[in-house]
C-alpha cells in the first residue's frame, strides 16, 4: 500500500466537545480522507472519535496512538490503534506522527500537544480552540484542512 | 478498513541477520499476509526489513513502531510508521502491539522483546532464536505462522 | 535520608532565558532549599540550571529529569539526574514527579509543562510566563515560593 | 551534595523472591552503601525493596525509578522516587541509569533489564539469576559488589 507516502495531519482537540466542535471534527476528518490524507489523533473519544468516523465515512485511513496498554482501546473508527502504555507521554507521539496539525477545541491535554507542535515549529491550524502565538486561525472545516495541505502538494512524498 | 480487526503477529529478530535468516523472514512475511493477519515490527532493517518486504510482496499491511523521532527513518516497506521517539523503550511498544510473537534470530534486543513478551504471558514462536523458557521451537517459517495463528480462528476479532 | 519525604517544587522555564529570569530562577532555587523542599526540573540549562545552582548554594537538594539517553548530561548543580531516553516526552515526567510548579519565562517546552501541570490539576506558580487560565501570576521569587509551599505544612510527608 | 558524582550499581531482580535472595539482596544494598556507591533499582517490592533496606541500614543513596504515575508508590527505604508512567518501558531507564549491574533471582521483567545492559554493553553481574552470555556469575555478595565496582576506581568521577 502506499499509506505509508500519504501526508499526515493531526487533530487534536478535547474528549468532551460540544456537539459543535464534533461536527467541525466530523467534517474535517472527511475532508482529510478526500483529499487523501492520513487523519492521527490520540484514538480515544470526542473530538478524536468524530475525526475518524468522518475519515471512516469518506473511505480512508486514520491512525489513533493511545495511552493505555491495549490496542483494543480505540475508538471503532481507528483503522489502526497504536497502544503506547504511556500515558500523557503519547501526546508528544500524536504530534511527532503528524505532519501538520489540526487543533478544534480542546481543553489542557490538546494545548500540550499545541505546545509540542511548537516546539517542533510544526504548523498548527485553529478551529474555536486555544489562542496562542503561532496557531493560524480558521473559520471552518474547508479552510483547516485547505490551510494544513496546501504546503504539501503533492500530497504523495 | 478492517485493518483494526485483523490479528497481529509481531516479528522479532536482528538488524543485522545472515542471509538465512533474512530468507525466513521474509518467507514468514508472506505467510502473515497470505493468512490476512497483520504484521508488527520494530520498523528498520534486518529481519524487521525482510518480513516487512514479504508481507508487502503478498497485499499485506505492516506497522512499524520506531526509535527515533521521524516516521521516514522506516524501512521502505513499512505501510505505517509509527515514531516514539523513545529509543529502545519502544521494543515493549513493540510486543504490547502484537496479539502473539515470532522471534528469528535475534540478539539483546529482541531478547529485550522476549521478555516482554513473557511478562505479558503472551505466546511466543521462535526460529533459530534465543532458548528461553516458554518460547515454541519450530523449524520452518510455515510452522511459525501456523503455530502463531492457531489459537486465533477466526482471525478476524 | 528523608529526602524522599520533602515536598518537590517543580521549576519550569526556558533553556535559553534573559538574565533577569536567570536571576529569578537562581533566587527560586535558593528559596526553594531553604525552606527544605526538594527541587525537580528538566536538568538542561537556563531556567533549569540557575534554579539548581541556588538549591545548591543554599544546600537542598535538585532532581533533574533529562531527555537524553545519560545523567552525565545535566548542568553541574543537579544532584540526582535521571535519564530519560524519551525526548521533550521528558516533559511530562518533569510534571508527574512534582507535587506544586513554578514558572518562570519559558517558550513552547514551558507551555508543554504548564499543560501537563492543568491535566493533573496541580497548582501552577508563574513568574513572567504564559498567561493560562489557572496560573498563579506573582511578581517576586518569595511570592513565588510561598505561594506554592503554603498548602503543604508541614513539608515533611 | 556530591551524590550525582558516585557510581551508580543498579541491582534488578523479582517482586516476589524467596527469602533466601531477599537476604542476598540486603547483603548487597549494605554493601553498595559501605562503598559510596549509589543504588539504582526499580523502586518496588521483593529484590527492589530489599536492596533499599539494605541501602537504607548502612546510611547509603537508592533511586527508585517507578513504572507508575506516583513517587509515593515506591517502597519505604527508596531515597530518591521518579516515577514515570511508562509501565515496563521504565525497565529500559533503570538500566540506563545504572554504570553497572547486579541481576539477583528474577523473572522475565528482570530479564528484560539484563538484555537491556547487554544492549548498552553494561557490565552485569548475576547472583542466581538467568544464564545469558555475558552475564558474570558469582557466588555471594561481596563478590558481586567488588566484581560491579573494580572497573570504576576511583568511585568518584
Amino acid at each position: 500500500m502506499e499509506i505509508q507516502k500519504r501526508i499526515r495531519i493531526g487533530v487534536i482537540g478535547g474528549a468532551r466537545p460540544q456537539t459543535k466542535y464534533r461536527k467541525l471534527a466530523l467534517e474535517v476528518g472527511r475532508l482529510i480522507a478526500e483529499k487523501g490524507a492520513i487523519l492521527v489523533c490520540g484514538g480515544l473519544s470526542g473530538v478524536m472519535e468524530a475525526a475518524a468516523r468522518g475519515v471512516r465515512e469518506a473511505g480512508g485511513f486514520s491512525l489513533g496512538i493511545l495511552p493505555g496498554n491495549s490496542p483494543q482501546d480505540a475508538n471503532p473508527y481507528i483503522d489502526m490503534a497504536v497502544a503506547t502504555g504511556m500515558g500523557f507521554s503519547r501526546n508528544n507521539l500524536v504530534v511527532m506522527n503528524s505532519d501538520v496539525l489540526i487543533a478544534i477545541d480542546g481543553e489542557f491535554g490538546t494545548l500540550s500537544e499545541i505546545a509540542y507542535a511548537r516546539v517542533y515549529g510544526k504548523k498548527i491550524v485553529g478551529l474555536g480552540t486555544w489562542e496562542i502565538e503561532g496557531i493560524i486561525p480558521v473559520e471552518t472545516p474547508t479552510e483547516a484542512v485547505d490551510h494544513a495541505l496546501k504546503d504539501f502538494y503533492p500530497l504523495i512524498r
